[in-house]
């Protein structure tokens, strides 16, 4: 909460919300009738619209990228650090566009939403969505927003899967891609974690098969354990160490179950707090959005073939000690940009704190990260004076 | 199921179990007021008693080391590869006891078993146990079976740590030491994913606060998904990958929470033969000691001063792709013990096993571990050629 705002923050921000009425085709075979995207936007779009950045969040996001709702508000939101006047991604020269993607729990259309066709909730009935429709229905709010070309688009993680998504299904209308901390198709490790995740939350008696609200509960336990689990595969083996090491909640071994080291009291706090805040349907339909992308799969696994549609400058970067989306992942990507003929620039960022680095201030990643936005801007200051 | 029994197996072997009626004093300030342990043998103890061999189990693992139990038996016991006739603890020169800890769940005294003071299961009013209450009472088994001092003590993983523990509690009594896979303590990231089981078997409501027999229910969920996060960490990234990729079940994504991919399906499987197979109360018991075991912790931390009591040559030993144990947690120990003046030996095997590569043979391995325990043998002829 803070008693002034920083002179860097894009300051107060309302989120906003589009209606969509025209169906949107899904990947899964079904259609979505109509719905809601929830958004932000931070700086001003220019007159010739051309300065638009676009955000693509991650697993448990939302729309609420930088800036505060009020002044009550704890945090700023999630990627304050690298988004306001000044900053990385600067909305003295950026319109930043933020938004909360289908089947979220943060006001967009999702499992908690009503189903037109049955007056009651989606829940477990909400088509699986995919990247793929993600980056479609963003297309279509560019559209509402006057804007025929995003200078960026930009996401960590699940959000980097959009980005590439977007250079494939939508070249003409990036101008730059941003992947970050991201993977071109998750491993079987990875696709393990989420399975993990699933069957906690499914299993839990209180899921009952995704209709937990109808019934009156929700499926914390299983949440609980879905988030332990992923948030051990955000940190590094050495941040959890450096962090909590073998320190004892209290003097001494008590021989029994309840909390004795620190990092089971930090982990279960985590969990609990998650399992009260994140819908549990949303978490099952974003880990299947990770685990189903592979624009490889349709070339028979060539990352190259699949990539010749892009038509932009990418910036692809990683971090030393992320396990989760490791750097040897993103150098796939970049080999196969390089393979593809692509203009690919690279970063692999030293930085003790795992995946989560994407979201952390860091020097470097800063420096590598804000110069090339700064060419994005220059660009557009560029086709301005022509 | 063997046909016949392979030329190298010790064939056919019954387990034994001893009654200890002398109380035993554990580390959380309880005293177990007698006990019994399972055990089995292979080879034969010489006249001088000098080949005996110690096997210390993992997590999960029992006295079922070496060799069938009948001819119906589909597997042989869980170190076969690396207990026989001619195999690298060679039966024809050992006399080799292996056990099941207590808290087990496989005949040794455990949760399952009925406490005599109430005449019911103890459930979880079972003891904590720690990795030197295992070894005192590995000790007593020694003195039942005539055994002053092992030729070597050897383990795996969990195993390892009692290993450790036996060259530190009681240096008299072991001539060789065998650590594989295994750190001289757990790391916040381990203790963490062992959290995770804890808390997934723990918040399952067939639970019952550990006293789930007498519901007549299992807590098979948690149990399964405690399996489930384990088995990923026995793994190596790169096995899982070249094992199943991102193979599917069928042609078909299905768009939905049945299996989808081929490694899902593997996971479910081999969780839910775990659930109904394993005590959860043991598995448990055995996480908290493997949490625990920190020999350094009361000398500040100095392992090496830790390792001071020890006075046996040491063979370590970690496998390149294991990140539950990885080498530079071996190499931890091996760097301790040479800063404390003990006689150590070090490999590190390639293989793509993760830690799971200590159960598999595999050609330098055995070369190394092999070659080891024939300089253990040729000690025991010279001794007995004094």
């Amino acid at each position: 909460m803070p008693d002034t705002l920083p002179a860097d923050s894009v300051g107060l921000v309302t989120p906003q919300q589009a209606h969509f009425d025209e169906p949107l085709a899904l990947a899964c075979g079904k259609t979505l009738p109509a719905y809601d995207l929830v958004y932000e936007t931070y700086g001003k779009l220019n007159v010739e619209r051309n300065n638009a950045v676009l955000i693509c969040h991650a697993l448990s996001g939302h729309h609420h990228a930088a800036g505060y709702h009020s002044m009550d508000e704890r945090k700023p939101g999630w990627w304050d650090a690298h988004i306001g006047p000044g900053k990385t991604i600067d909305t003295n020269r950026f319109f930043v566009v933020s938004l909360n993607n289908l089947g979220g729990c943060h006001g967009t259309t999702g499992p908690c939403s009503i189903n037109p066709d049955t007056g009651r909730q989606w829940g477990p009935d909400f088509p699986v969505m995919t990247v793929g429709d993600w980056v479609n229905s963003q297309a279509r709010l560019a559209d509402r927003l006057g804007i025929q070309r995003f200078a960026a688009v930009v996401g960590g993680s699940l959000g980097g899967m959009q980005v590439m998504q977007w250079s494939l299904a939508y070249p003409e209308r990036i101008a730059n891609a941003v992947v970050i901390a991201a993977t071109p198709r998750l491993s079987a490790q990875n696709i393990a974690f989420n399975e993990v995740a699933r069957q906690a939350i499914r299993s839990d008696p209180d899921f009952h098969g995704g209709w937990y609200a109808e019934h009156g509960t929700m499926p914390k336990r299983g949440l609980k354990l879905a988030r332990m689990v992923g948030h051990i595969t955000y940190l590094s083996e050495h941040s959890m160490g450096a962090k909590f090491g073998r320190d004892l909640r209290s003097d001494e071994l008590n021989f029994g179950y309840d909390v004795e080291f620190q990092v089971e009291s930090y982990l279960r706090y985590q969990g609990d707090m998650f399992s009260t805040a994140f819908d549990a349907n949303t978490y099952l339909l974003m880990t299947k959005a990770l685990d189903y992308f592979d624009p490889a799969a349709a070339h028979g696994g060539d990352l190259a073939a699949a990539l010749a549609p892009a038509n932009c400058p990418f910036l692809v970067m990683s971090f030393s000690t992320d396990w989760r989306f490791a750097p040897e992942r993103s150098r796939e990507l970049v080999d196969a940009l390089v393979r593809a003929g692509k203009p690919v620039s690279y970063a692999e960022i030293e930085s003790p704190h795992g995946h989560d680095a994407f979201l952390l201030p860091d020097v470097r990643y800063q420096a590598v990260f804000g110069g090339f936005m700064k060419r994005v801007a220059r660009d557009i200051t560029r086709a301005g004076d022509k």
